[in-house]
């Protein structure tokens, strides 16, 4: 059976999608194969009459056929683009750009930035390394649908001409890193930081629930001294809380924007004072606080600040690995595991055992931290290999980073809702291994030191007995002792 | 300006797609939404009356709302199943499954395998880790198609059954990764393998049409004795050739599959020979020489496999990164970099800088490179953490092998067609920097000694003359010694 | 208390050494402070008189000092060089070099293969990328010993001259590649593989000794049907065995060796048949199938077979993550754990808890199995930055593979003889967890369907009874027809 | 040619180490082998009769075979215990701890960490994952060590017990991961920051010496705008300045301690203030900010602190590797390379090419570079793979996070002090690449359009003329024009 031919652009991938169910696209197509020619520097090349984007952008798809559609620019990047796109006009309008056209520029990158172009950004990832093309794309949108507003002609370039209007005072090699960081920070505040607070504060909630539960405690996996469940659950909500943290620490340096660097730091073609105007009405327009970046070269030709961001991402993808790990492990069972938990079922667990349930939450969540670090590794080898005035790594970079927040952020929300608020304790069973443990016999040291302690230890756990029977029978204390010394209500602190 | 709503599953990011063009889906999706009600162990739930999936696939979208439509599993694991499913009921037949029921599934799994049924899975790879999901997603689409050309209700699991039926002598536990090993052959020897042997036949091309040209050599990115562009060219054929063994390596263990394992390896509810007639039926369907795992524990708990591959990939990943920054950094220019190579331009190179081409095709390359290493990173660390009987990163696993498969295999295509076989070599820069190399007097070693010959070197250095003027300022040899001894031609391999 | 100076060359790290023990060693060392003088291109030097090597390797101590005395060039490069220069020499004869000189250079050099000279060998990792400086050390340790043997003085470069006659036909370029080549796969020969091997065999005979011990099966760590213990461990086997396999299908391109390409690749100043003759001699003094690498421009350029190499480790770290995991799991307790295997107890376990035994073997398998991963991602970021005709991350690059090679083959030996081989089945623990488990039920797919199924589990799960009894409460099935269709014993395997 | 045995613990790898010199240690050793009885909980054992640790260091010599003299623990972490345990005993005597056998502690402590007893710490990193083995050797060094000061008998655990006096109030368990923090913290203050700051001053000298030299930029390696050498110098100072921001923003959670958490973060058979009072002892000891950990579970559990320094590092390194990258690129030549730079000549570059120098310093930045990035990827493996109340990563980590620290502060100074104080401007060769750069064109932009300029750079390309010529041509201005225009000194900043 022959694998039918590549699948890139060749079906909607969209399951919703209402426009074509099933039916191979190209059959849908076929009816609105209209083109008009618009040209580059390179020559004439014809696009389709239904988009705003122009030669240069059709150049690239055919250029770069790499991966295919799930692999085009985060829509996040295309949106910050249609953000820095509107500040710019309005900072030129400033500097003497004809109000007519600064505003009809306005109005089309506004609808960049509000998603509702989305079907015109055809380009992959897997482009130039500055994204170049993507800035092209960008310019060549809202040229043409602000040419439409004025009235004009689609692919004329008149009278907003996508590089010397849309484009002015500007280069991709500062708009796209503008772009790179407005995108991040706000996938950042919107949705990575907004999940880990969320969770965070279900942690907290079940921490103070659980703040009367005295549970034995496991080291290296064995068996060790009580903690309260309240207390191992507080170690959950430190790392969330550090981990908010971290990330706050990364965005200073992102909220530094590279706009009005131009094309290799100097700001060659841009004005004095464009830079830091540019800076704060993308502040405004976003609500972050956005400043000009001290050093446009730093700024160009390192991405030093998102390889900081994706660092602090992958520690988080730490403390979530680590706590998804702790919450299957102690709700494993339900007879055979630990059973300390029991987690909420949400689903059918397996296609042949019947009455299955599966912390499937928290295998989404390792997953995701998975993920995470691999991306920090794509981000880091891209963050490291910049040449001279420019990284070359950009779209890589971002697709990345955009990727690591955008996980992250809704699989905190998800194993939030879906699992740790309806995390139970199953007290019976915690109590019964929390009395049977050996290793209450820390307690001892204080009194009979720790060689002793050992012994009794060992005594219990060769004859199956207790820890008493055990402390009796080698005759290093009495009855009364034992009962004095050995409570686990105060073994939770120091005294 | 508020950002939108976040924007999985509200837009269609398909440009080309007909049906709704910018507008909000919701609107359009208004007209269409008609429910059937279906059933899974946890109870009802609403189902759209034109999709195949039922219950357990809606619950999935419900529990796992993570990332959005760009995180959907990948199309050719949905492919694979269909393969995997068709092979299943005609072994299923063999054993006593009802023809008819048989040949049904027969054809809705083939029409999963050929991809005319994408939209009806609409699972995110952020799921369970076992893909249990998705199996059942094809179970509850495949039941339900089969119905229907069988001319029953959808949903009423009559008379075919997704578990009973479809699934019937399989588990999630064993599919998944069968499928997973499926859609990884069929990428790598449909798309990696291919690209690779593309390229490598380009710059064999290259190596051949280069061979009588002698440039300078460069080591320590210093000067250093000469050599044919054609040799240096080989040193790339040689890497990219080892590369294609260095894949094909791996794949004995890739054509292993885990179908007949069902739940935890041992076989359970499935029959003696399942396993090999299944293996075997695959091989035919795919015309890949697919085997039964002689381990199925293995198989299933570890996919050790994958890794490997994912590791040949990254290999590769090096070899490319290398090849291209070589390609970039020779060909850089035009009138300020080494300038030894001339590459295609392809397209204008800067929204600022006219006249700018730029070695785009070469950071295509190099990006997807540093992708493919963050994406072994992923593989590696999921493929470290599987417990007892089963390894749950198994979706996030395999997006990223395929995701690397994809992207070298579609990258060396792209970069073979739009640079290599357009590569021309700048003789004249290439004879000019050779001629005034210093390193040249390497050739008086054997006759007068390093020391001699270093001096004459450094003395040409300081002095900024030939390395002829210093060896006989020197009065090291004779100017005829000096023309018979200092031939770049005979430079070039060994006496 | 202020922190005392840099340990770096200020303390022996020998506890072992005898010479010294908790003294200052500059106290100690005034006394033998004598020097002699050398010279290089760039200047004289002082070396000490006690000291083999010349006045480039004391350069180099001056310019890299960087890691101290713990970031040594690996002394199995070291050998490996010894090998080499000894190979070297014997050819160089055959090609004309005066024999009394070439017998010298064979006897130091077979010192430096023996490790006898190993104290005069200080440079670190962290020098020049090509390992210059270490074959130039090899030079002239081995030149000034081969001028003692033959009665010169010391520094003289005569009769033996470091670079005419020990490098002869040879550069940096192709000879630190060779030594690492020889270096990589005597350690994969000698430590790896044999480590593996033991570990496999061990676990293969516990896979025998537990074929009949019926247990629980757990997947996404919850209970599912039953396998035997010797099942389980028989997934463990193959692993180890693949992890072989992988490993043994990589060393084809590591027995490929760069020597004869001089300075790069082209064999410049070597003679015709010297690549083939200095292979051939160097597998016959190591027993090892080295041949002359095909392609000698790429032998210099990258180092892919290393990558390679690693990422083969990489896949065996993966399996001995998972296999040490499970072990660890499988083993936890005393009492609040899984408690299925008893592990050999070694040693105390805590400084607080007496009678603590914690699965430290595990720990030390896990702990190296994650250094690898991360020695793997350095040889990766190296391998892929090479230049032109030479990749300069060649120490780098061989110290990680060789750490990983010698850390996963020791890790191997000691996890075996101290844990895998004592490993004993806790039969009274695997038997009653068996017999409560819930996912018997699976066994009743095939005759009351997967729905039914789920209900009898469900309900014995929320009413703590056993299957049997909530089968026969829900009416699907006789008491006789339980008996004779839950058989953990029959569940092993397809039927 | 049989290889030698293995060199572990055979020969000291110490040259400038009096005691032996080339003679195998085995005859050396002879002398000494002298033994005492020491028992642990296990048994007894014979302990060499010249050292202070006792049988539970030696068991683990027995059973932890395992890479190696090179791998052994740190001695910074075994200073940084000598710290602590001193600390401790501090606070301990204010508890009620009998004053004499404080003070034995506190010297024998202070010892410890000044570094002289160095000897008596054999353990390597690969032991249990608490580190258990290396704080007990801790304790049996300080106890034995202190029972000689108080004249008692060596292993006689009197009258200072390791348990029960030295380890006092503390657990492995949180001592371990205090002696992490800082001994991290002292790396990172000690060796990392003033390394980092040093480059950052030597670079900054640069940007201002070369603050008038124009010379062409370059993006995508291919020639672009101009900017000043200062201006491009500028770019690193601000790398290498974020780079210690970077790290600073770590440390804060860093300077936490876990002490006082005892085995799993309760402080079980601690007192209340202890954990205060012992950070604060440290902070005194160090001069740096220590305080107690507010969370101890976390701070046992995880080392999420760590994994956020290491990334901080990470993101160093990727700085590293760029300005190096940029260094040798800018400095290649002498005749075929960019040749903007000179670089020092440190040594002889090549053992074949006479007179070749070579980027050596930048080497070893970038190999450094690779090497931390792959140090993160382990600790983030570690870091991600801790159970319950503790994560059993912890050796490896520390390992690989001073690694780190210590190679980056040291690879800084040698770079700094090596390389860029050294670098000189080849100003002749940068005024010729600049003046006949095309991309002088972008300057036109503004004055006659994108299209029209583009269109001058490439006649000029074609034609082989200088810009000038071609603008003339096409007649696109008048001469005067394009001198007034076109000014390189015009086009360093906004206008």
């Amino acid at each position: 059976m022959p694998r039918p031919q590549q699948q890139a652009f060749s079906t909607c991938p969209l399951s919703t999608c209402p426009g074509h169910q099933g039916r191979p696209l190209a059959a849908v197509q076929s009816s609105q194969e209209a083109f008009r020619t618009e040209y580059d520097t390179f020559g004439e090349l014809k696009v389709p009459s239904d988009k705003y984007y122009g030669a240069q952008t059709v150049r690239s798809t055919m250029n770069f056929k790499i991966g295919g559609v799930s692999e085009r620019m985060p829509v996040q990047v295309i949106r910050a683009f249609g953000i820095l796109k509107r500040a710019a006009a309005e900072v030129n309008q400033d500097y003497g750009l004809d109000p007519k056209i600064a505003k009809a520029i306005v109005q089309a990158a506004s609808e960049v930035a509000e998603g509702k172009l989305n079907d015109h950004f055809p380009l992959v990832v897997w482009q130039t390394g500055s994204g170049t093309q993507t800035n092209m794309n960008v310019n060549e949108v809202i040229s043409n649908r602000a040419i439409e507003i004025m009235g004009g002609t689609l692919g004329s370039k008149k009278p907003v001409h996508p590089n010397d209007h849309v484009n002015k005072s500007q280069s991709s090699n500062d708009t796209f890193p503008t772009a790179m960081h407005i995108a991040a920070a706000q996938e950042v505040n919107e949705v990575l930081l907004p999940g880990l607070k969320k969770l965070q504060n279900a942690l907290e909630g079940k921490s103070k629930e659980f703040s009367q539960i005295i549970k034995i405690g496991r080291t290296h996996t064995q068996d060790a001294v009580p903690l309260t469940l309240g207390q191992e659950f507080s170690g959950y909500v430190q790392q969330i809380k550090y981990g908010v943290a971290r990330i706050e620490s990364t965005l200073p340096r992102v909220y530094q924007l590279a706009a009005g660097g131009t094309a290799v730091g100097t700001g060659l073609n841009t004005r004095i004072g464009f830079a830091e105007k540019v800076a704060a009405k993308v502040a405004e327009l976003t609500g972050l606080p956005f400043v000009t970046a001290p050093n446009k070269f730093e700024a160009l030709a390192a991405h030093d600040a998102l390889v900081e961001l994706s660092g602090a991402m992958n520690t988080v993808a730490c403390s979530l690995m680590k706590i998804a790990n702790d919450i299957r492990f102690l709700g494993s069972g339900p007879r055979s595991g630990l059973g300390e938990l029991i987690l909420p079922e949400n689903e059918p667990g397996s296609s042949i055992m019947p009455g299955k349930v599966n912390p499937t939450q928290c295998e989404a969540v390792t997953m995701v931290a998975a993920q995470v670090m691999g991306n920090h590794v794509a981000v880091t080898v891209g963050g490291s290999n910049g040449h001279f005035e420019l990284n070359v790594f950009k779209p890589m970079m971002i697709k990345n980073v955009l990727n690591s927040a955008r996980l992250l952020g809704d699989v905190c929300v998800s194993f939030t809702d879906n699992c740790v608020v309806g995390i139970q304790a199953n007290t019976d069973r915690i109590n019964k291994l929390m009395n049977e443990s050996l290793m209450l016999v820390t307690a001892l040291n204080p009194h009979i030191g720790y060689d002793k302690a050992a012994k009794i230890a060992k005594t219990a756990h060769k004859e199956g007995t207790t820890l008493k029977e055990a402390a009796l029978k080698l005759g290093f204390l009495t009855s009364d002792q034992f009962d004095q010394w050995v409570k686990p209500k105060d073994m939770l602190g120091p005294q």
